[in-house]
């Protein structure tokens, strides 16, 4: 097998294999996934609408054949693969992606997918059958590598995806929309009508990596999210005036850098002001002219404010807007303010987040971890139409959208035997 | 005539031609001056070593000649325009440059050169002699937008040039050092050996504009120069941890870029506890990995840090790496500090000063305004061998390297009046 296969075998503790949960079956699936889009420097190539994705789609499919699900692809390239319950209920439906980001990881994605399988697969070799209908589900393009977007297969399945908007749509090499997406046997209308018939959804449930190190902190295996964060995306430019770095006195200069750090010093107070979850990242900053001897004339930077409840986020996003009018009127300089993006949060259900703690109470013991998720995902999409919930496992260092991305075994065996108890808990509703 | 010289007339008051000082030659000399690489935007593209800094040499060589000065030109392409004096001492220098930056204006460097000999042509319509001997001089290449070095003239005048390292150099095309060379008469070995006997030079005295607000500011025309700072260019690196900035809790960050703002705002406070005259500039600031939803893990700045007293510079420099080491250590990060350049500030001799400052209030009535030099100018080079001094004329908005650069012409005539007078004293000492 691969090193890769041989990497998550090598610390597996095989306690965790129990209750019809295999370590050994979910390492093989990963391993072979993994070979898709495998690139020299141990990560992942699976751009969304790749051979790379369809491949590692049609190896998923294969899969849920073997597991005795009926399978099928809808016009956006969405897989399910599904389990008939006992009664012909609305279906609880899980799953993730298995597109990456260039230079990706193996986990962001696949997790989830591989884990509601393994669900499936346990399920089996019980001989149980749960009350709902249980659906393992890909979703297409999460990632969004290729046309700059993401999240494209959970949002055609909530039916947000307009033909006419996407038809005009470029890749990264300036290929067109329809063009990339017939080399995967897809067209843009398939997309555009792939809607599901929500009112046959009870809920949907996505295990992925945490990105974060709170998990790692708190050391265990896999926490429930409580809520999904939108971002709000604010542009702010300070505008003074440059000037020769010699020639101009210090009490006579309007350097916008000065006041860029003056604001920058001060949002990070603001999200513990409003809640434990929020936070506010200025990543990306640009100086103009950005010579070393000449006084900064303008500073353009963007400021990423989440939070899992909108109003707790909209007091943040505030409280910054305030502080970068405070700081440009005290150093006499302007400032300009544009909203570029804003994403409202999504709730996990309150008693969506009490089920997923008491299969965590039942199977780790102790009480369950309680964490945001911070970034998007496919469950942000469909939780605006769905109840959805989170499950997040624990990620090396946090590390992820990089070929170090990596969850032990253990780790992902422990979150697949919560995932089973939850999904169980909610199949019987 | 050109444009320039109708905006130069255009606002000049007559009364300012007396003493043999004559505003509508300088106004000709200027603008026959600024036809040698005009540019379309009104600007001067008059890079070193160019067929356009040749022309404009050959210009001031007629000019000297038809003067009376006995001409030459140096092995480095400097050129000397000699008025003997009524007896056989070390000669007083005054001059600049006539190379321009790209995009760049007329007046600095010209002025120098111009009021230097329209100082020669009052005296001969006066029928006036020194008594030291009295040159005029233009150095070649003080900007170095052609090879990115620059004071090229005043470092082989002081004997800096070593041969064998400039040989080395390709200029902005990648065209080797003797062949750019070689166009305009010169030769790498002429460069290097074009050292002049420097106790045959009593002192060098350079007009230049003041390319900053300060005498704008204060409605002078002129004003004396006290010292020309040498700039510190410290390189400070601060190293934290890149995150989602999603997924990373608000308390869980090693931000660069918030360490790197709290560094940023102290340091603009340091030059005043130590001096007057001391400047501290951020100009330049680099974010990595600069996404917008990505925690800056490095922000990599120069800090350029300058005063007229070596002294000052010193414990300007000491208190800002102090304050990057404390900031450092306050947000938990490590911290780089690099010194990429330390050029030595160069004094200005007080009996110098005082000099200028006399021939100011005899020529504008009141008190001279005294100002540091913060640029490196040709006399920075000089004046580490020879005395020097250096008179400011004022600056339109402190706008220079840039075609909007303007001084008026009553400016420019009333600092060859207050030239005129100092060089008179100084070539009576």
């Amino acid at each position: 097998m691969s090193s890769f296969y041989n990497r998550l075998m090598d610390s597996y503790n095989v306690q965790h294999t129990h209750s019809g949960v295999n370590g050994k079956r979910l390492a093989e699936r990963s391993s072979a996934l993994a070979e898709t889009g495998w690139t020299d420097d141990g990560g992942c190539l699976r751009i969304s609408f790749s051979q790379e994705e369809l491949q590692a789609k049609k190896l998923v499919m294969q899969w849920m054949e073997e597991e005795g699900l009926s399978v099928r692809m809808d016009g956006a390239g969405n897989v399910y693969g599904r389990l008939e319950g006992k009664e012909d209920l609305p279906a609880v439906l899980s799953g993730s992606h298995l597109d990456s980001v260039p230079h990706g990881g193996h986990f962001d994605g696949p997790l989830g997918v591989l884990s509601a399988l393994e669900v499936v697969s346990a399920w089996r070799d019980q001989g149980y059958q749960p009350r709902r209908p249980f659906e393992v589900v890909v979703f297409t393009d999460e990632e969004g590598a290729r046309f700059n977007g993401g999240l494209t297969g959970s949002q055609a399945f909530v039916g947000n995806i307009d033909s006419e908007e996407e038809k005009n749509r470029v890749d990264y090499d300036g290929r067109p929309y329809e063009e990339v997406l017939k080399e995967v046997g897809l067209t843009p209308e398939g997309v555009a009508n792939a809607k599901r018939d929500l009112d046959e959804v009870h809920a949907f449930i996505e295990v992925h990596i945490e990105q974060g190190k709170r998990l790692e902190k708190a050391e265990l295996p896999v926490g429930v999210v409580t809520g999904i964060a939108g971002p709000t995306w604010l542009k702010v430019t300070f505008e003074g005036a440059a000037g020769h770095a010699g020639n101009t006195p210090m009490n006579d200069r309007w350097d916008a850098l000065v006041a860029a750090s003056d604001f920058v010093v001060q949002v990070k107070d603001f999200p513990p002001q409003v809640s434990d979850t929020g936070v506010a990242t200025i990543g990306k900053l640009e100086v103009e002219p950005n010579g070393v001897n000449v006084i900064p004339g303008k500073v353009q930077l963007t400021v990423d404010i989440r939070d899992i409840k909108a109003e707790w986020k909209q007091e943040i996003v505030r409280l910054v807007k305030e502080c970068a009018e405070n700081v440009a009127e005290q150093h006499g300089i302007k400032v300009q303010l544009d909203e570029m993006m804003n994403v409202d949060p999504v709730e996990i259900p309150e008693n969506m987040q009490q089920k997923a703690a008491e299969a965590t109470r039942e199977v780790l013991g102790g009480e369950p971890y309680l964490l945001p998720s911070g970034a998007g995902h496919d469950a942000m999409i469909v939780g605006r139409h769905v109840p959805v919930a989170m499950l997040f496992t624990q990620s090396k260092d946090g590390i992820s959208h990089n070929p170090k991305e990596w969850s032990s075994l253990n780790d992902c065996v422990q979150t697949v035997h919560v995932l089973k108890r939850f999904v169980e808990k909610v199949c019987t509703e």
